[in-house]
């Protein structure tokens, strides 16, 4: 690794001089990248690999007319939200307009984590309450009030006292999941109450990214919702990585489960990567918080970042990138289903659209984890030229979750490619 | 203001129905912006205005080499830092040598508040303690954590119970400033220990923007971070508005006091209007949050913002816009200054470089504040052309703070125009 003749090594030695020791890089042999074009990622020699991990770029790297929008916006006007601007307007209109006529309101922040903060800081003040509900391997942002809220940042986070983790029932069958996680919810209200706290909100990831991805049977959030409801909370659906399209039957992870939360966070793919995120709020649900103080977020809603994020949106629509995802997301399931029958690693298949979770298992028939087998299969995979990564509390979930440009050719080049790898290791 | 024939009435009832209540706008007439260019901005019917307020596009606006490595660089690749990317690392370094050789390690993220938050959770993570000492009309941002320690967010918000603030002596006589500022963070230091908590940092804007803005006698904190220190707690510069060369003398806020923070957060002109901030720590300062918990922000630190940010070092090096700032700075507070000879409400000309507060007061001998005064001029530079805001906890000191490329001939316009205003209100 320290290799002063080996050039990744020097990068890798620069590196950690530079930016420290909180940093992580993926992979074994990590890659530096140099390039990016639609599904494609090349590096520094050249070689290209497929990328079926980066939810970012969801209409494709180096997406042209993104690049042209914030080109031609950044000569011309980049200032912030207390001069009026068409180009927020238009932004909000457009957004709003996807999204459940209860939901009036948009709130534009830079980053995923802005948002989720700026929903619990709403949702705190609309509820007077504290007290915070998300899934045992969660993940929310990285400012202090999420860390708090983000098991999946490692058991070295301390939880705040006013947050209460659910497990998420990844492996019940179908007709259990509602009721066993509605059931956990209940029981996280109570043990709030018994630590004298009320309850906010149940903040979750509608396609839950970190605790394994899990999207069926559709509808099987609506009893928890309800019992959060009833106590007097919110439900923040967090769709900064289910949103825009990429669970295929819905622009939204919340819609299939037949739900309008109170407040819709955003981030991740609406702008590309140009540093865009905000929410969706109902008025009578902001009212409190607008009263007890004004918001303004420096480079949030500026013209660059709304004419970033109104090109992702045409290029969605134009592309149908949403039907798209579910067309490719269903061969991709049904092909990655099929390995079963040549690898006794392959466990089940979750996921909807291009948000897909494949666990790998024991055996077919004994779901223990595989930790050590899901890491050399992801570094056995960026070997041969395809990028993905693991999730869930034991890591033992393959996450793939590509540009949304994704097509059934890239579809079975990594089904193909991680047949390779799995009959090497096995 | 709801005449339908009005197309900014219109604009403002479209923007109130879709972004709500919590947003405000500047000056009793909004500006409607639809171009920038330099010092210069432009509105819809066409007509410009002198920007001495806007602190972010802070080599001006729409500045070509900025917005040339923006676009260049989206055009290529936009990944995040789990890849290896020379920009990242050609940012931290460049950057870095700017800062006190102490400084090892640089981190990035999206905006000032996120760097803020960052820096507490890092602070608290090294000290155990959860202590924060702000000034008592500070601003450090919108995250939950940082919004309970920014009392100028106004008397809705409730302070944490972990902060505790320090009244600045704005117009204290010189000699007295340190003295007394070091004798309240002694108070506060004993207030938090009354409550049981320990102080892990004192927080402060090196030039204290929001306070009514102090940069002299040069020295002064020096007091109150060695008492900061002696309790273990540590000292975290927020050179969001004070950094990249405003202050004139120097690049940083804090160099004018002698000091090496712990922790330096960076934020607003970094990108010049690109989302794009950072802070840079202690090594020894950071080993325990890194053992703690991972470091990730999806777009912090990404190709693009590290090319904007490149670009921002490469015209602030070229154009030598911190002796311009230094010079122009000088200028603008003499004429500033000179206009208390005809002008009795004109009171205290503070700051460094470009980054100027003025009172308004009763008289030149009776410093009570004048806010209806202030909102009148802020409002009257509007209407002739020349954009500043006003700062402080009685909003009675205009705030200037123009991009860096403000030369004489604006600054003259600037104290020409004021001197009008104010003789127009006489």
């Amino acid at each position: 690794m320290t290799d002063p003749t080996d050039p990744s090594a020097a990068l890798l030695a620069r590196r950690a001089r530079l930016l420290g020791p909180a940093y992580r890089l993926f992979y074994d042999e990590p890659l530096q990248l140099v390039r990016g074009e639609g599904v494609w990622l090349f590096d520094a020699a050249g070689r290209r690999y497929l990328d079926a991990y980066n939810n970012v770029a969801s209409v494709g790297h180096a997406q042209p007319q993104v690049v042209q929008a914030i080109a031609q916006q950044a000569a011309r006007l980049n200032t912030h939200t207390r001069y009026l601007h068409e180009g927020v307007l238009e932004y909000a209109e457009r957004l709003l307009a996807t999204l459940p006529p209860t939901l009036g309101h948009a709130m534009f922040t830079c980053t995923g984590s802005e948002a989720n903060d700026l929903a619990l800081r709403i949702a705190r003040s609309h509820t007077g309450a504290q007290g915070l509900i998300v899934t045992s391997w969660a993940y929310h942002g990285v400012t202090a009030a999420l860390a708090e809220a983000s098991p999946s940042l490692g058991p070295g986070m301390r939880l705040g006292d006013a947050v209460c983790t659910v497990t998420l029932p990844l492996r019940a069958p179908p007709d259990q999941i509602g009721p066993i996680f509605a059931a956990g919810v209940r029981e996280a209200i109570a043990t709030l109450r018994a630590r004298g706290v009320a309850t906010a909100a149940l903040l979750v990831d509608t396609v839950f990214s970190s605790d394994g991805v899990l999207a069926d049977p559709p509808g099987f959030l609506a009893d928890a919702v309800a019992a959060v409801r009833e106590t007097g909370g919110l439900f923040i659906a967090d769709e900064v990585q289910p949103g825009f399209g990429r669970t295929g039957d819905s622009f939204w992870g919340f819609a299939r489960h037949g739900l309008a939360p109170d407040i819709v966070t955003l981030g991740k793919p609406m702008g590309n990567g140009h540093p865009v995120a905000g929410l969706a709020v109902r008025p009578e649900v902001l009212t409190r918080f607008a009263e007890q103080c004004r918001y303004f977020n420096t480079f949030g809603g500026n013209p660059v970042a709304m004419a970033a994020a109104g090109a992702v949106l045409d290029v969605i629509e134009q592309q149908n990138l949403q039907a798209n995802a579910r067309n490719v997301g269903a061969h991709l399931r049904d092909s990655l289903r099929r390995l079963a029958t040549r690898h006794r690693h392959v466990g089940a298949v979750r996921g909807a659209g291009l948000f897909i979770g494949m666990d790998l298992v024991r055996d077919g028939d004994d779901p223990r984890p595989m930790p050590e087998l899901t890491a050399k299969v992801v570094n056995g995979l960026r070997q041969r030229g395809v990028l993905l990564s693991a999730t869930g509390p034991q890591v033992s979930t393959l996450k793939i979750r590509p540009p949304l440009v994704f097509e059934r050719a890239h579809a079975d080049l990594l089904v193909d490619t991680l047949d390779d790898v799995m009959t090497t290791l096995a």
